[in-house]
């Protein structure tokens, strides 16, 4: 079968999941999105790439600061874009996403950004497009499944940072289990040759068999975070912290807390990074996420190139 | 009394209705549309003939396909769009209808797109901006009363499939009475020296002395189909399915759903069309709507079009 | 210390209070407006000042009417527009303010136009973000604070019609305790040597100590107007109309609403201003309000010119 991410001459049609993503491409998004930071840098921060484009940011689960992210990239790729909360529309009047889809597409639309509480919705979406070779879509995170333009822009950062993935041990610390985050980078660190991917988590926010993924499994974070290069903390939703899988907040922070002792652990050069948003004191303390080994921000601006660059290889040929 | 859309010059100066607009006012309508059709299919789907102007999409109403559609085609005429969701917003405050409008006047707007749940609400915006010649308003559906760019996208579809309307036989489905799209089609076909057109549905749906439009009328369905050349079937509004004017929605199917059996009573090449967003199962089966004589979905490609032609020839000279 | 407004040359920074800024930096935002009136005239209302700056509408408060204008005014400086209503977003999701500004400063944003409930908030951002010198700081409302764009206009529309404030007599009228826009306006008044600014208001609606600004009060409207130029009416919260400090709206327009009547003992050319959205016949009469005496519409057309205006002084250099 055909890896449905890529066309028929193996380029890059839709981004949908960094598993199954061959590693030059992922490198060829990676390159280019080098050449975006220049451009966000610049005193006019646009270039023509999607001039005469319409991308639709199509939210059916709402996230401002996802959309945000994308919004910035589209325009300055200087694209039309048109924001759309799926909730507060068509859906309510019974259309079915597919309808909906159909009808986007007929407005000659060029791309889909997309994020749905259900996993799978922007594969399906992809799917259904097929017969509009010009229509791209991104998936913007979809359930627990993915969430491939978090995972770039955390690769695009250790590679700034680290340089070489086949020398690095990256420990990923939290709740493993909800994450589509997580599980996106896990896909691309196997994938760029990262011989040591670390989980670390109480065995409730792990998932069961993790370490078919080729990761190793710590419960115990001090033993995990033992002469890492790099941390990803991941954030812990609001609903875990009340539910049945945890404790408590504090004693999460107590055991899972990333604090400057903890830190201290990793490899001297080690770097913190975060997904955002953060819950600091809760898988993160403030002095870590402010130190001068948090990454945490260049991420964020890092992730702006790299969304630049997915948007202009998709649709700026 | 001169036709309120009309200037001193006989030009189009507001989109309303399509009650009363001069043939030639439509024929130049579709003429521009077409042209901007090729446009749309282009790489750079952009034309700067709005450019620098400001067009306000004032939705007292919310429908976000419909915002979208007027969004987009702005965008693709390259004006500055603004969005404005009212009910969230002054009229909260207190503020009046028409205190908003002088506001956004002095803000030197060029075009107002109105949605607005209250039949003329349109045209008191109008009567008002009298003395702003170069702010155009455009209906973008009032109350049970016009959706001009509705009917105007479905004249241009007929026209595209069927050329010549002075020999069509267009059937009209469903509920006519609720129906600002039926209204708008109605008055564009009979202007447009359409012979035969029907309406179809049961009493309670139907307006009274509806006949008086220059329409024939049918309670069944079967009869009413008989040899014509398009078939629009109309939305049923979830309030009607529950409510007393009808058994029940599959009910409403069994008699005034199109189904392929029906369908066939119709022109061996006859076209099926819908202003969305559809029911299906409701006043559509789905094979139907899916089906090779469907002309759905290039409705809402043409209706792109449709608006780039109303804003650019009421706002570009 | 030096005002946070200012960068190390003097040079406005952040626009964040009237209060402070140097009478030369009022004259030339004024200046700069007053080129603006005139594009915002023309058939193609844009400049590319802003071209490729990417400016954040962050309203932590819902304001649908400032928002539009702050967002006209950029985009008319053709800078990228993002709305950000902070409610509904990470907010939501425990971020913290400081975090939220963090993360869009990382995504290289150019300028922040700040809407928040809390008195101080833009205040606080724009110390936040020092170590950014591109990035710079609206404020568009805060709290009980500072309004000072509208400030700004009110003085751009006062210098219009009067010239010369150094002989001007300005009566504000109403709500003066809970209105931003009163503080900003009589900071700027002041600055520009107003020789004879009177607020008048019942005692409940008057703050403490209000003379310390440099104003004259009155309890008794009718004496407060005797032979002022200008009249600036404040807009009567709808909470204050059921609480404590007031008898009714009824009553607070018999004392307090401007009518003709009470309009005739000012000057015979004394312009009546209102920052809306107005309550008519609560605060102002309709006869008043829509008279000509009245440049309320005015004020909002120089409203744009003004936010153009700060908008390229700050970051169009």
């Amino acid at each position: 079968m055909r890896n449905p991410q890529l066309n028929a001459h193996g380029e890059l049609q839709h981004l949908l999941t960094i598993e199954g993503l061959p590693r030059e491409v992922i490198v060829h998004i990676l390159d280019t999105a080098g050449s975006f930071v220049g451009i966000t840098e610049r005193d006019v921060k646009k270039v023509p790439i999607l001039r005469g484009k319409s991308v639709f940011n199509l939210f059916f689960e709402n996230s401002t600061r996802t959309r945000t992210t994308f919004e910035i990239a589209a325009k300055r790729l200087s694209a039309d874009v048109i924001n759309l909360n799926i909730n507060t529309s068509s859906a309510a009047k019974g259309e079915s996403l597919l309808d909906t889809i159909d009808n986007l597409s007929a407005m000659h639309a060029d791309m889909f950004v997309v994020r749905h509480a259900s996993s799978g919705a922007p594969h399906l979406i992809a799917r259904h497009v097929e017969a509009h070779p010009h229509l791209h879509v991104v998936n913007a995170g979809d359930g627990r499944h993915a969430h491939p333009t978090q995972g770039l822009l955390d690769l695009y950062t250790l590679r700034h940072y680290k340089q070489d993935f086949t020398r690095l041990s990256v420990a990923v610390v939290g709740d493993v289990l909800h994450s589509r985050v997580a599980r996106s980078l896990i896909h691309g660190l196997t994938t760029m040759g990262t011989p040591d991917v670390r989980v670390i988590g109480p065995k409730t926010l792990l998932p069961e068999g993790v370490e078919k993924l080729g990761v190793r499994v710590f419960n115990d974070m001090n033993e995990g975070l033992r002469g890492c290069d790099a941390i990803v903390m991941l954030r812990l939703q609001n609903e875990r912290m009340k539910g049945p899988l945890l404790p408590s907040a504090q004693e999460f922070f107590k055991s899972y807390g990333l604090t400057a002792e903890k830190l201290a652990l990793a490899k001297p050069d080690a770097i913190v990074m975060h997904p955002g948003p953060m819950n600091r004191g809760v898988e993160i303390d403030s002095a870590v996420a402010d130190g001068p080994r948090s990454v945490i921000l260049p991420q964020v601006t890092f992730g702006i190139a790299v969304r630049m660059a997915v948007m202009a290889i998709l649709a700026g040929q």
